[in-house]
């Protein structure tokens, strides 16, 4: 058998001291989330144990040094990762605090706000917002309506939200906490403008009052995360003092001269968001964490939990034995160790290009953005599919709040809009694939204006950024349409991957030039005629991805029981994957009928193969009993015995 | 243009009447669920508007006519689906109420427990509860391990919970206001069990304190559904009188002699839970109109809604304009459609079933649980996918409670696992579609206790039940192989899934033969190799039937105009659905690699031609604002002008 240890020690991976730590600081049923609060309960619940966070966490690890960080970003969105464990609501207070308000005034700020406002920021002496989306706008953030209108009499400018859709919505410590706020407005000098930029704006004054001409709402019950207190921000002509402009990217002499190190506007918005990707990493990575701690509560209510009686067993069957359970839970779980490999490669990533700073490459930061907002997507999709599956899986028991289901599901829920709508993101992972197409557009939005010019396949996209030289050995040893090669063949699952998302890409390409030669007159068509193919280009790259960094986690393991097993799993990640699209392989003879339906069998192999290790796998997760804390799997153990001891008297 | 109010005529069908009445009388704020409520506000406000229900909604309509109800079984399912669009705890709490406590005490009682009870169960003067679930055994209710032991001596039987395990779990109605409960015990009499029974048990004094021997425990707080008050009931051997014993189905003399109309005890056991149908009809009905609410609220906002600017578009483009948001929006309305019609076939065979009472043919009734089980299990499956997607579709929005789409989600999700799992209840299809099956093992357990027997397909199951003549005719008309035929051929369409459904119940049955042949020493393993291939028999099977219910739902429509939307909203559901399991028919060389692409391009290209009709869609489902009651659906159509206003002005 696997030891389960040597398999978390694997899974801890880089910053595993970050873990460690909050194994030991965080195992207090202190933090143990409550249901059935009120919001009030929650808000007041959740903002005091902020302020307690034991400082060893790593919570403000990304914070520069001299202000007590350790400049740290990979260790602060690990810290993010294991507060989503704990409870979610802290996560995005944290999140709010530290990642989002915190780190905008970091990043866009320069040393005069650093100086005035770091320290209180980490100590949480000073609460913030992050006051980007807008009613109106959410996806489309430079398109936001909300005005910063510099006037050189007063030498400040005025802030102004013209109508009611441009008003700043679901902005986290809005509606209780925060006194101060990070707010995106168009800025306007010498009456042009210059696109969006961040302001750092009181909004409460020490009484905790609106300061004058903000108003204040509150966005009330929502679905989940009762102890994040979103609210609403609208600003009626309210003035701000020049030096409030967060001036790294964008200054505003005293006459109202314009000036920036990044001379086009798109290119310095986007800059701007790209030292942002932080809080979009840390979604991805806490949504996976409250599905590990889902997984671990279904899988071992499911070895304990017996239904119907069958020949040949004494006893009822745990629901484990059965297929169909296997069919949800091991496939989840193998997925969500694809997805933890995917993530640490990206900590990783995100890493190397924040520490490096101005020093990165374009190209790096670029493929950042790509990969997070990718993984950010498939995380939180698969969190909201598998903590439902879970719930689903525990039946009635699911439902009920002591089994802590209900409060991850509904916490997550709100994860595949939030941090960048996961079909937006997709997209935008689908640009990245296409030579020339950001370039051509120069935007984020939808479609670009003009005729599409994409004429080849990027390089970057089947650049591998792990175990490099081992994937393409791999896969370069596979004979042709390897139809005689092993299902289990790692080579031949990494192509096929590989193959499709190379030919779905191609087929975009030559839609879209079609398109663009046929529809000229209506260029909206050209790209929405296309949309689910755009989206599938995407979703192909991010498996191919994600099944690159699993085979690098199995690379880099030592213990050859764990490794042994990881390749296990992660066949079970490669069939499932395929098994799930074997539509498409069909249609495009990757897969014969024949080869396809022994995909399946294949699968199903392998969870026979897999089921005495579900609960050593999900004990590699090392989550602490006290985040755990379902009624089930503290009363089932007595209960079983006792109905096994009616079993064999009855 | 379709008139949205004929297209709702043709929904309305044969309970019009009810319909209509819900939507005039339950169109009151009153009803509106109030969000961030607690379980003492939410219980409260609920057990208040159940007593206020007005009489003419039909929700007593099934007790019989003596005690003012109108024995129309039908009537009651439709006005609990009624209850379904307006508040999802008042229709669980009604379905508690009149349909399990009330329609156990009628079906499974006799005229003295009718006289007793039942006037003052239809005016909830009489509150009670319907206890089955065990905490150890929900869907296996066959093996429940509460004994009801008969005592000739003092003509009572003594009730009790032998272990945790067996106390009654979820029960509604327990955690505050039941009064009584139906209890479900294994009976024995004269040392010898005699199965599953019902009894009539008191559990609250007039005080509203348990009964001597009754713990009454609270489930708490749950995911939704928070005024339905569900706990848990134990019997510390409770004496119950004689004439308790619900005996419709099986008596118990003074001096203990056990006499039953049916000699089988698993057929009587499964005969008394047939007269119960109507609960899993009525779930499924209730989360089809819950889904019928939140996809008019995402397709409403998905109207107005702008995000991201289009070449050619002089304004951002509304969300319903892209086909990604019509991949999501319009595939579900077309499935809620087709379920519609499904669930109006089914109510239609229930009813006259159940007005046939002992008259029904045994066949009519078993068809009658297994197209319940399959279409429960696709109604609320298709709600919890759906309702999940609005909310997305939403973005933040979608998250607030003000805008209704989380209390949908959250008062739903429970019904894809009560009223029977829908995992087993789709095994419950599968067998009853394998002949001899039911009969070989005689059960409702997992997998049965002989070898497999099944020789043939079952004649049943491609027995049409809904415009028979005019399916057979299409399909007849289907020549060969059909490569030729159009996509929108319906005969072709109805030809696929018929074929589907008959080669993988053909290919279960070779398997389960060839498994009972090879592996006699592990019969678990002969059925649970092939759960995965089981458990497709089942959806192939509900696929279809819903599928001939939608053609002859169009066949009975007489406006020419509302026929030719409901033609084209079938060929979405139709393509759609065999798009979704494209991987299958190309396997099985039903669709060649060409043809499965040419699906996917003609279901694009009827979600363009549908597109114009996205909001007469859902205006069909003739839902009164007040029960929308989102907040962004009032306050758009403001802010979407001064956003014009704004646009034309910048």
């Amino acid at each position: 058998m696997v030891d389960a240890a040597a398999l978390r020690d694997v899974l801890d991976g880089r910053w595993a001291h970050i873990r460690r730590a909050a194994r030991e600081r965080l195992d207090d049923s202190r933090f143990t989330p409550v249901p059935g609060e009120s919001i009030e309960q929650a808000r007041s619940r959740i903002t005091g144990l902020l302020a307690e966070l034991p400082g060893d966490l790593g919570v403000t690890a990304a914070f520069p040094s001299e202000y007590g960080g350790s400049f740290d970003p990979g260790a602060a969105v690990v810290a993010a990762e294991m507060l989503g464990h704990v409870d979610l609501s802290l996560m995005v207070k944290a999140g709010v605090q530290w990642g989002l308000f915190g780190g905008a005034v970091s990043a866009l700020g320069t040393h005069r706000h650093h100086e005035a406002y770091v320290r209180d920021i980490m100590s949480a002496e000073l609460m913030g917002c992050f006051a980007m989306t807008e009613t109106g706008h959410g996806s489309d953030v430079h398109r936001l309506r909300t005005t910063c209108t510099y006037d050189p009499s007063s030498q400040t400018f005025d802030l102004h939200t013209p109508h009611e859709a441009a008003r700043k919505d679901y902005i986290g410590n809005a509606a209780r906490d925060g006194r101060m706020a990070v707010v995106f407005a168009q800025l306007i000098t010498q009456g042009s403008p210059k696109g969006v930029h961040a302001f750092l704006v009181p909004i409460r004054d020490a009484q905790g009052d609106p300061m004058p001409g903000v108003t204040i709402g509150d966005d009330r019950h929502k679905a989940g995360l009762l102890g994040v207190d979103n609210g609403r921000l609208s600003f009626d002509h309210v003035s701000v003092p020049r030096d409030m402009l967060l001036d790294r990217y964008g200054q505003v002499a005293e006459d109202g001269t314009y000036s920036s190190p990044i001379e086009n506007d798109t290119r310095r918005f986007f800059t701007m968001l790209g030292t942002l990707v932080r809080g979009r990493v840390s979604v991805g990575g806490a949504s996976s964490a409250a599905t590990k701690v889902a997984l671990t509560i279904a899988v071992r209510y499911g070895d304990v939990r017996r239904q119907f009686g069958a020949p040949g067993h004494d006893r009822e069957v745990v629901l484990n034995d059965y297929l169909a359970h296997q069919r949800k839970l091991l496939v989840a779980l193998a997925k969500s160790y694809a997805l933890h490999f995917g993530q640490e490669e990206l900590v990783t990533k995100m890493h190397a290009v924040q520490v490096a700073g101005a020093g990165a490459a374009e190209h790096d930061q670029r493929e950042l953005e790509s990969r997070a907002a990718g993984l950010k997507a498939a995380q939180t999709w698969h969190a909201t599919h598998t903590i439902q599956m879970c719930r689903e899986a525990c039946g009635g028991a699911g439902y009920l709040s002591e089994n802590r289901l209900p409060g991850l599901k509904a916490d997550t829920d709100v994860f595949t809009t939030f941090e960048g709508d996961n079909t937006v993101l997709l997209q935008l992972v689908a640009k990245g694939l296409l030579t020339g197409y950001r370039d051509a557009f120069g935007s984020l939005d939808g479609w670009g204006r003009t005729a599409f010019v994409a004429d080849q396949v990027r390089e970057m996209m089947l650049e591998r950024t792990a175990a490099r030289s081992l994937i393409q050995r791999l896969v370069d040893a596979v004979p042709g349409r390897g139809d005689e090669v092993a299902l289990t063949d790692r080579g031949w699952q990494l192509k096929m991957l590989e193959d499709r998302e190379k030919h779905v890409l191609e087929g975009v390409i030559r839609r879209l030039r079609k398109g663009a030669a046929t529809k000229k007159d209506r260029q909206f068509d050209i790209f929405n005629d296309v949309q689910d193919h755009v989206l599938k280009t995407a979703t192909a790259h991010i498996d191919r991805v994600v099944l690159e960094a699993f085979v690098a986690g199995i690379e880099r393991t030592g213990d050859p029981d764990v490794k042994a097993l990881l390749s296990k799993v992660c066949d079970l990640y490669a069939l499932t994957t395929i098994e799930a699209d074997r539509g498409w392989f069909l249609e495009h003879q990757r897969l014969t009928p024949a080869r396809s339906k022994a995909v399946t069998g294949a699968v199903n192999d392998l969870l026979r193969e897999l089921r005495p290790h579900m609960a050593t796998l999900v004990d590699g997760f090392g989550l602490p009993d006290t985040w755990l804390d379902a009624a089930i799997l503290r009363e089932e153990p007595d209960r079983q015995e006792t109905m096994a001891k009616h079993d064999a008297e009855g």
